[in-house]
């Protein structure tokens, strides 16, 4: 498994010995846990580290939950949903009609009307509730907790405290001290991993591991860019190679990137990069301003702008060179529609096409292009896509001179909500 | 019905006799039409041009499928598409799972297994197909209507005949002969208006007739509008603010602008937004980037970026004060999770102070805000607030002294599709 990268640029003369010795610093601290925000590098190494008892204890109790439940509600914002969320929108077909067992998120955002409705939804449906909160106080996810975990009770009596789970820190918080005395199972997120680069510890494998994938594929494809990434070599790391480009980019005053695909079962992972970049790189006023594009849907939209408009943006295009199920355009008998010149070809041939022809459209108007390709979407490259995402994203906001790990201005908005809510001591 | 507007800062002062005069002409122009573009106003006074004949036509159609029909496919991609799914997502429940009938929308990309899983997803279902496309030669729609087509023909024989609507150009187009050949139901889509403002057209309206929600109010909210914004008054004419304010704060160098709104149904509405504002205005390397996020939910995502990155972005929020369908916070036994503080609060309150602390952590940030507040989500504010934002980005865009009205990019692209196909003619 690999990841291509491609640049409408040449890279060759990106690399200059300042930028090399600057990312071997990087690199070398990284490695070494002792750069900026060192204290959140857990990630970095976390797939290597995993141990078989860990990974068994979370495949256990997922077949146990899909063996006595038909959905599994997900309470969890931000980095606690979107990992999970990301992964099992990939790898789920179109049009699943029938899964073995339904994951629904909830606390992600504050709809009364969801909730409401949910806890219908739920009424003639065998269910078990996760929450996942790494301090256990963000007041989204704890608030439909609140109401869950009522329902829960109201509806299974003492069989609940078996069909809730807490994903929590293990030493601090309010949720936690809540699982221990209810006697809730429970699940760590390391006191050392941050929210947007958790996918890959329980907060997403035990949902992705009750949707049906293998999360042993997943872990083993992280494994494996954990150990191609670990070389440092400005020719053969593309990891690097991203955030070198991206960075050159950002120099050159582009201040939008733009993360295309062609295939819509991605839009949570293009959500998911959106928040792993945004909230890395967005401080001290610096940055680029992620955004996301589905295309060819969005070539009827927003890619008029990407030609046309302001000259500040790029693109990043994530291409997948084979699908599993495709169709191909039949001859028609009466050609009413014009497109027997078409026939014989897969619709991701076409797709594959419509890359081209946008990306020479789109350079036409002197949209500089990235472009990463994998193969096929399983939960192996898939594994090593994120791995590729987190370790790129750490190695541009250090080029920034940022600390990646942290989010000082997502505590702005918490601390104002409490005020403005009264919430004890915060008056 | 009206639209609240406010602003961060001071309106009265972006008023000068210069733009005042500069937004009469253009205002004059639209309502002679005859500025830049004009061939395409005909949505300007669409509303109250309606007939009571055409709708009652559109009335009777939808109400037969939604007799003989479990779902209706809707094949168009862009403003084929995006108009009716942001009103029939906005006006569905959450969770509404035994809806009498189903719109699903194909054609608004190519993706194989998407539309090899849909043709065996119809199997047990009835089925009726509604085609959208303006010129009729658009390759993603045409494509997915040659295997939809094949479907109901195979599945119906000669029943397909009455299964199969056209809504396309009413003179010319390869789809609208093929549906003379063949028999099938016709609606137009007039001549002068283009795909991002034809959601009033019988390209939305029969989608949205179908999914059960009221077209009558629909178009009554717009006819509303119509009349409320024919009137030129900086003062209270909201629309024309609208454009104001935006157009003041691209001046001043930012350069996107984020529709952010705190409730999830309105995620296509943005979508919807997104390509009415980014195809109008980003032309001629002018236009704001059109970016959107989902409050609560990207507070723990984008806003850090929002809150600390680059400097160049506004926000606009778009406020619901009313939910129909609403929970409050109860008091807990054991307030294990610290929560008892909120209770009596309502959830929809919850989200309005979400939105009190959001914009006062993002002011301090620097970030211009506009307010964009309706009471309450139903067909005739929809109606309204939808014609409010066409009339106000054409404002914009002739601000900006460009076209509002075509979309030179996006041909471009299609040309180029076609030279890499190697369609006939294009070689």
């Amino acid at each position: 498994m690999t990841i291509k990268v491609t640049y409408s640029g040449d890279y060759q003369q990106l690399i200059s010995p300042e930028i090399e010795a600057k990312l071997n610093v990087i690199h070398n601290n990284m490695q070494n846990k002792t750069g900026l925000g060192s204290d959140y590098l857990g990630w970095y190494d976390w797939a290597s580290r995993m141990n078989e008892t860990f990974l068994q204890e979370i495949q256990q109790t997922a077949d146990r939950i899909r063996q006595n439940s038909d959905v599994l509600v997900v309470i969890g914002i931000g980095g606690s949903y979107l990992g999970s969320k990301a992964v099992i929108e990939a790898l789920t077909p179109h049009f699943h009609t029938k899964p073995e067992i339904e994951v629904i998120y909830a606390g992600h955002h504050v709809s009364g009307e969801y909730l409401a409705k949910l806890m219908k939804y739920l009424n003639d449906k065998e269910v078990t509730v996760n929450v996942i909160s790494k301090s256990g106080t963000t007041t989204e996810p704890a608030l439909a907790f609140r109401f869950l975990q009522k329902y829960m009770e109201d509806r299974y009596g003492e069989e609940a405290v078996s069909r809730i789970i807490v994903t929590t820190d293990a030493e601090k918080g309010s949720l936690l001290s809540l699982s221990k005395e209810k006697g809730y199972q429970r699940f760590e997120v390391p006191a050392d991993i941050g929210g947007r680069y958790s996918v890959l510890t329980a907060v997403g494998l035990l949902p992705i591991a009750v949707a049906g994938h293998s999360i042993r594929d997943l872990v083993k494809g992280a494994s494996t860019a954990e150990k191609t990434f670990k070389k440092f070599d400005m020719n053969s790391n593309v990891a690097i190679q991203y955030a070198v480009i991206r960075n050159h980019l950002y120099n050159q005053n582009y201040s939008i990137e733009i993360l295309a695909t062609f295939e819509p079962k991605l839009a949570y992972l293009q959500e998911w990069w959106k928040q792993l970049f945004g909230e890395s790189e967005g401080k001290e006023q610096k940055g680029l301003f992620p955004a996301s594009v589905s295309f060819s849907t969005d070539l009827h939209s927003l890619g008029q702008y990407i030609q046309d408009g302001q000259r500040i943006l790029f693109e990043s295009f994530l291409i997948i060179e084979e699908t599993a199920t495709d169709l191909s355009v039949f001859t028609a008998e009466n050609n009413g529609d014009e497109l027997n010149y078409l026939s014989g070809l897969t619709l991701n041939e076409f797709n594959l096409a419509c890359y081209e022809a946008t990306s020479s459209a789109h350079l036409s108007g002197e949209v500089p292009q990235i472009g990463l390709t994998i193969k096929e979407l399983n939960e192996e490259n898939i594994g090593f896509l994120l791995y590729f995402y987190m370790v790129s994203c750490a190695y541009s906001a250090y080029l920034l001179e940022i600390n990646p790990f942290d989010q000082p201005g997502v505590e702005d908005y918490k601390t104002n909500i409490f005020k403005i809510l009264q919430k004890p001591g915060f008056i």
